[in-house]
């Protein structure tokens, strides 16, 4: 089972200078081969399909642990994508011929997809779980390092503030699991993978983006995401940073993240409607009704932002 | 973000003898359209990509949790294949002629696939974000509607304990997602779709592995699967259940759920290892090592079960 | 635009013992790449996409008219395999080891889906439209060439009556426009193509199920699938037969062909419903309300067959 | 069995200034999840696997019925997109970086594809076809809402006047059949599906080239397309407008449509040929000998207007 | 460019009982993910795209060089699948519910298909070639062990002497591979990738039909698959084989094989004819008038096996 | 088995401008239904699994050696991808907006990828290998007009001189294999496929990048793709080319080709490395550890031309 945390795992910029081509080659990061549904499913499924778990737990925490922090890693995708789209439909939809994907406007409500740079959807075949822990885990190397090559040529060919703290973002989160798997691997067989890094061979503290977040040390911090579980992670994710030789440390619960922009409504793609204030009315009554408070519940990185029209509404509807 | 538990959200009974061929026509609940992948990942994509939520914090609410939800569900799934499969392989692989699915065992460790009852990839084509509230709303009751359709007819066709327990426990929570979703409409719309249960037009009670989950009132509670958020599923989720009439109630945390039973390995497709003692005692070294403590600390149904393994393993490590 | 006829092209058996295995073979007739499908929408995209096609009229008038016969080859192979799954569930489902296709049931209703004998979708590549008149044609006789190939393996691999009429047919009607574009290719380069039949290279009067037909002339007419259009295929489709020698000629219409069978309901898979009367009733009640005639005005094969569920209805809502 | 009738289903504008890009968007339409392929073929296979029709006759027939005027929106969204594509190719292929779907000129003649607006091909995925009389209902019901969405996108987007004018009409047609299936979940379940129009929020009238069609009370017909067969469409089809609360009726015949445009050779795509002119003659001598009027019998919209041509040809062969 | 060796890289045993299941099995090796078309597409593709191949080059010959081996791992393969198959549609074609995949007879002649094990095709998906060196050598060894985990499993599930055979030879030289890639990434970045050997952690030696290749020293070599070319790759491929401590060779030629068995016709498929003699015939001809000896050129296991057939066409031309 | 010749089949011009809209178009020519994968392996398949082919030897010999020449084919494209694809890069990665398919650079290192000109990856569904000798000879000719007609269209669209290089050789050679195919189907069937040529109705040497070949008697010669074996498609191949009525003639041996052009380091995108300087140096010392000359001893068109960064590394390891 899994509880949700309504919070991005890092802050994302606020919609600026839509950017739809950038967006489409986002997607690859999303719904790519060697994309963060990749990398979730991945681990998830090698996760629930684990055979003996006792008697390896420590492997099988790492694996399921690792899974939990994807699902964030998708989430941030999908936010900078959607960010990049907004406005980008605000006078009229954008003419298809500066669309690198169409679907984003006409399928999605200018918002993310589970497809690849290409439009081509995520599928099950980029699911490797064969129950062989080794190999899973050499796997999983691999996959960590496909990812990482992706993630530095999408920095590079798009500029977009929300693409570039994005993979700014997830060039070190990722690293992270390069080194987990690597550790992984070498406890189970002596190889000494940490010859390897970095791979692709640049430093990633040539990213601006992700300098920021090198320098608080997340690139050698390992995220416990559960309230009393995979706690055997410590006795993997151990030892010297292979790149700069501090110590790897298990951080015993999930990173404080940042709330989420609360995006505006794009109505000329009807998100979430033609008519949004008329929603909004609904739902305050629904909420009254309830015996919620008048204000949502939920916390947003721009209350303020959109405040007006949360109050338009609040007029409307007394 | 999420964090996960190391729970199953029901309990499934221990491996018995193994169903290969029934274990792919389950596969049709894992990766077919109408699969909890898709339930997952159509209610995932949604959150992700609402736009205004605060206006509209009850419904974004309610899309969000029940996609937490949904997880359990896939993973639920995987486990009844995984034990279907368990066994299977004891005496040197099945025949060929024997499997509907032979990637079970060549692809996998004995294990599930993301993956539908032909053994076609699961695929980002089956999700539907359109980002159009009362659409996507729309969509989702249809969906869990086809979800019931063809978890009634996976438990018709197969007989396996872990099947039926199986599909007896998601007819009941999908038939919850079923009546939130048509309320959520009915909210916005007046549109009365209550009258459309039960659908297909056979009421869950008649089935036996059901009707235990049915008596301790699961068909009419909603869970709030988060520590602090989703709060105002409240505001949706309540009135009269569409067939029995019984008051609508949302529960304030997760279900309690149930240790998942760790299965035995494979040795013959090497899952997780041709010789899993060997893994056994790394990790023992490994977890003293961490100053863990000698059990492993995973919770799972059969601690005595294949405690004679690690026992094995202790002996050989002292 | 088309115009229906709720009729069969030929007659087709009714239930017999059931065969699932089977109706997953005869599959490929519907969505494989050499199906029914496939030569649907390959002619019907040619047609649509034709350019210039006053000056080329004879020539569009074949491929469109043909393209209108394809409906219905479609529409007798589902109606086959329909046939043949029907019973298949009168016990329960048929356990998913006596199966090749699950998904007959999981996701149909005892009913054909469009896929191929492994249970792969059928897909838009499969349609090859260029737009270069000589290249389609020269394409349409390679494609009636493999569906021939594909017809008789199905003939062989699979005994049931249905399974063989529909074969049987298929043969002759195929073999009908194997030759019509061989003659249109004829007639545009001078290439004889003639001299390539029967390919494969046994002669279809050694299927018995074929014979009926060829001893009615089917093998050498071409109908006229239109009110008042495609005038102009007496223009390619005359000469003599490239196997007998007999005069090719045009029927000025459709074929009479047959009222299909109604398939009883399946219950267990909800087809067309758990309780198929209730829904006979409210369709009664609707009828009248409209001023229909107490029977259904719908010809079916078999009105005596399945009276007495329609009597018994009668008599629930009289 | 189907009849075809050479002419659209309504008038479409002529080649006028090409829009390849826009015609990559109207692709969404053809060949995406909820385009016209996809309502053609669930309702077709949906009627061809429909169990006791007798009994539920009215419903049987108002799925038949419908699959038929799919098949003519399948035509237009074809026609509409090869005219957008009509002259791109004219001073030699246009530049790969003008095109956003690249097999419009390379894999066709400057025409329409079974594809959707990212170059995917349709596939049988798409159908949904269980049997379930109830849910294959609602299912259409949602499919038309999906399809309405994208028409009101495709709209947006594209501004070239063949785009607007099919899209202008098939939101009109298409909001008939949501009716049609809404009317027909209220028949068998009593739930108020009328509730949920306008889906999406925006009513039709907004849009100026569907208000032609509108004003002629398009909106509130449903067609009979067949000779002699589904009468009992009738039986469903009636009452009031959700939106206009006018009188539902049926048509008992076809629209009456418009001939098609008979769209210019495009030679170098070589369609119909590198030198249609030689294809031209051949035909000629070919209806003539078969007896047929030199002119030919087609009937298109712009006779005279690639008359100089079919001229021009006459000349070379007399 | 390429020149073809019609001969097999290994021997595989003639026809015997045939096993149409185990053969769909087989299928695994050749269009899996894993399967012998990935190993080859993957290496093929990395050697086309090498940039600045003189600087490194003897880790473009050696991915050159492997690639060109794999083409005859896809023979094996398929000689191996054909094998299989022959012989199973002596007595009309074989039952539809005895087949895991219908297409090798519908869609083939009973004969191997670009398929994997669940009959889906081959796609080039499969294929990862990121020009990053490093990245793709570690990919390449990560390829091969999970194509090792298929061919053991494949040996474990299907007893068929030719399975048995094809998969005792390809697990030995698929080791080679492994050991190849290994040492490019070890000269490459000095990480330890022989403590990952075995992978699976089973040795090879315990599969008696790899034996007979182990003894022949057929581990630790590598051929060069080109008269002139791809000579550096003795600059990588040496040192100490991680298993056994041998040297690791370089064979300065491609293995001598053997040819292959002239597998004979299944007419019932029309493999390849319904009538091969009338082929034999003209091909005799043919080879006449060429001026070619009356002896067919070719080279193959079984001349006197089916010599009867050819012996019965010389008389039957003479 | 193969042999692998480290040269193309011609000469291609070095880098230019960069042009990664028309490298996209160009992919059709590699991975679309009818591009050069298709060709390579339909041909490859059908020699694998051709039966009785000692009695069918000259039609065995043609298939599997115009195989041989289709791997050449497939590497040209790709060779004329990665030409048009170097330098985009050179200044930081393009911008998304200016690409058709991102994957060049994100997946790939500005580099060719198995995938059409939509970015689709290929399928084996695009083999056609059906068994029957006369339906997949005749298969083949279709298959090779329509890449014919693909690779006309390219020439069109794409103007960068790779490209134009590339079609106008293809065009030629293809064009040999179109009569190859026609005249094994002539000798089987006496049919006079001849007629059917050019096919499209333009003439090869319309084309100044195939007159070039022409002059030099290229369409009417087949090579022999073998050191050995093949030597009956002398049998087959003969009579006069179709068009121009000079001799079809076999020549014994694979033609001269050209070397490669070694493409400069990417390292923008990491091909080889970020710094290939030192991968360069490393494959310095490792082949003089091997006794290798110091200079590389692969054959490339421009050592010249790269020989400066050979120098600045051999300066920096010396």
């Amino acid at each position: 089972m899994i509880l949700r945390i309504d919070r991005l795992e890092t802050e994302l910029p606020p919609p600026s200078t839509p950017d739809p081509a950038g967006a489409a080659a986002v997607q690859e990061l999303l719904g790519g081969k060697f994309g963060e549904l990749s990398t979730f499913m991945n681990y998830t499924f090698q996760s629930f399909n684990f055979r003996a778990r006792q008697q390896a737990r420590p492997f099988y925490d790492l694996v399921a642990n690792i899974a939990a922090e994807e699902f964030a890693h998708v989430e941030l995708v999908s936010a900078a994508i959607n960010t990049m789209l907004t406005g980008a439909a605000d006078d009229g939809l954008p003419e298809a011929g500066d669309l690198l994907n169409p679907q984003h406007f006409i399928a999605g409500g200018a918002s993310a997809l589970p497809q690849d740079s290409n439009g081509k959807p995520w599928n099950g075949d980029y699911v490797t779980a064969t129950g062989d822990l080794v190999e899973d885990l050499t796997h999983n190397f691999f996959l960590e390092t496909g990812a990482r090559n992706s993630k530095l040529k999408v920095y590079e060919m798009v500029e977009h503030p929300a693409a570039r703290a994005l993979t700014g973002f997830l060039l070190v989160r990722g690293g992270v699991h390069q080194v987990a798997y690597a550790r992984a691997v070498e406890n189970l067989t002596g190889a000494d993978l940490s010859k390897l890094f970095p791979a692709p061979r640049i430093p990633t503290d040539k990213i601006p983006e992700s300098k920021v977040h090198l320098e608080q040390g997340e690139h050698a911090k390992l995220y416990r995401f559960s309230p009393e579980d995979y706690k055997e992670i410590v006795a993997v994710f151990n030892g010297p940073h292979p790149e700069t030789g501090e110590d790897l440390t298990v951080v015993d619960h999930a990173p404080e993240g940042a709330p989420p922009v609360d995006l505006p409504p794009e109505t000329d793609v009807f998100a979430p409607d033609y008519a949004p204030e008329e929603i909004a009315a609904i739902a305050q009554k629904l909420r009254e009704a309830a015996g919620l408070p008048k204000e949502p519940t939920g916390v947003v990185a721009n209350n303020g932002g959109n405040g007006s029209v949360v109050d338009k509404v609040k007029d409307a509807v007394s």
